[in-house]
């Protein structure tokens, strides 16, 4: 029974790799990039069979909760979390964890990133509901993405002891969380197996991850304590304002579960993408018999141009010619052309934008 | 003196390998494609000291004679002639010549190309002075570019019998007037010495030149003559209309240069440069030390780029990453992004948007 189950969308993040369509007005898990649905509606919908927007919480910044009403417009509107401002995963796990034992003390949550993609969402939702029968025993609970490649730009989870089937899938303690590795160490957690990426995808009660906060990120906790004794009164706004002011900034990987002994992992291999940059999420769109793939609501005119992807904005002609690997992302006031191998960097111009103070462009 | 020297400017071409900038509503040579002035105002303040504006004919389309007012206020309106139609370079001087004629009997033209670029302002209007003073024999002068390449794209000149010098420069009667020549031809021609480029670089009397059409394009010459009858009538209008719906097609390369036997060259070494398309032109404007350059009234980022040439329509952020040898060219409604060695090729888009119906973009 999933009576108790809530899913948790974190909807804060600002996709700056996937810039100038990802903007800090509109961030990549408000846009359509890939279907005709944006990230955030897909992030929804594909959890919906399993747990229906009532049980949806979505935790945003303030300045993006008119975006997600305007996105999710069935969402109950009391279930948009609104952020006082960035502190991290953990802070923003913790808040929805005092929210949800507000409401419901035997609520577990499936915590999901708003931006990343599932190919094969009714796996996924088997892994969800084992994840969910093995957090009633107290296990925070991961999924682990088996890896593809030797990929360096992941952490990675190792498993550990066998914990059994749940449902139809196998369980692991784990044995270690590593942050980022370098090409010779991803190389060889390929080779020896047992080692998967950490998508960010969380399950577990609200009363464990409560506890274990109290026990590795106190700070945090005595704040979030606080703010669950007020969540009812008409104090909660100020008092969460106040909080947010002195949480420390932390992950939940490095604040939680790299120190952790309660954490299980639970192998997936759904298709998993976090839509990292324009040269991944160009490999992830149907091509041309030149490999081409273009898109937006303007025209795009591709002579000689090979293994490239366009974004034309509304009523805008792109033409090219002679290209190859290239990726071009025009929008009204910023155009993006960037050598597919180089797709990493583009965080490096959202960079110097900052440091131009060419806010208008972020 | 000069007092009887006119100068013709020739405003109706499209540029259309300068596209996207380059537009059916304001082609290249009403753009200030190089420096702040267009490169019509280029053409008439470069022989200015020579050629005052009162005695400066533009020769344009119906649909670019505001332009010509607009950019050219000084020119009194009526030294706007405004052709019904395109027909080639022979009816346009002839119609010049007309014109001209009914105001000064003793008149003689020089006639230019409203986009080309003389680095060498001073040494082109001694040649023009030269130029002017052979074309009181009765010779059809043409200015002869000394080639700096085998280049494929012009028609050369093969200067034959001296004439002396006129003023402190030589000058010849013209061998043979060859179309664009072949890779080997053209190689020859630079090895052999004595061929010029053919700038379409004009002058001579506009009683002679008509005399030339008489025997070489009578057809046009016949409506010539009857326009001139009219030309100080109100039937002016109504007759050039009429006669511009018969005349054939010619240009004055074809139907007379190539064919008289009255034709001298005058070699001229000015930095002449017709900006043919956009990598010529790339190569005309000041670059920084990773060899790049950024044009227009927007906002241009390149990283890792080199070699490239930049151009950033108003408020528009152009970023670039790891790119080598392209053009990129954006205007508010098309964007073009191109290879250099490819930059012939923006004709083919031009042709291909004519192909589609995509009036809107040309």
């Amino acid at each position: 029974m999933t009576d108790h189950l809530y899913s948790v969308i974190m909807a804060g993040g600002i996709g700056s790799r996937l810039w100038p369509r990802s903007r800090a007005a509109r961030p990549k898990q408000f846009l359509d990039l890939i279907g005709s649905c944006t990230m955030l509606q897909e992030t929804a919908a594909r959890i919906e069979p399993l747990i229906p927007l009532e049980r949806v919480l979505i935790v945003v910044g303030k300045e993006h909760a008119d975006t997600v009403h305007a996105q999710l417009p069935d969402l109950p509107i009391e279930n948009i979390l609104v952020e006082p401002g960035p502190r991290g995963t953990a802070p923003c796990v913790g808040l929805a964890a005092v929210a949800l034992l507000a409401r419901d003390p035997q609520a577990t949550m499936a915590v999901f990133p708003a931006d990343h993609l599932i190919a094969d969402e009714v796996s996924f939702r088997q892994a969800i509901a084992a994840a969910h029968k093995l957090a009633q025993d107290g296990y925070l609970v991961t999924l682990g993405i088996s890896p593809s490649h030797a990929h360096t730009g992941y952490g990675y989870i190792q498993g550990g002891t066998p914990l059994g089937k749940v449902g139809d899938l196998p369980a692991f303690e784990v044995q270690r969380f590593t942050e980022k590795p370098d090409a010779e160490t991803a190389g060889r957690f390929l080779q020896d197996g047992g080692y998967y990426w950490n998508g960010g995808i969380f399950i577990w009660q609200a009363s464990t991850i409560l506890d274990e906060m109290a026990s590795l990120l106190p700070h945090l906790s005595t704040e979030l304590e606080q703010l669950g004794r007020v969540w009812n009164s008409e104090a909660r706004a100020e008092t969460l304002a106040a909080a947010w002011e002195r949480v420390p900034q932390t992950t939940i990987d490095y604040g939680i579960m790299e120190k952790s002994s309660r954490v299980a992992v639970i192998p997936i291999d759904v298709g998993w993408d976090d839509v990292g940059n324009w040269s991944t999420l160009s490999e992830l769109v149907p091509t041309d018999q030149t490999q081409n793939s273009t898109h937006g609501p303007g025209h795009p005119l591709l002579i000689d141009t090979r293994n490239s992807y366009v974004y034309a904005s509304s009523g805008k002609l792109v033409t090219t010619i002679g290209l190859e690997d290239v990726v071009v992302i025009d929008t009204p006031d910023a155009l993006l052309i960037c050598r597919k191998d180089r797709a990493q960097d583009v965080r490096e111009v959202v960079e110097q934008l900052k440091a131009k103070g060419w806010e208008q462009y972020l």
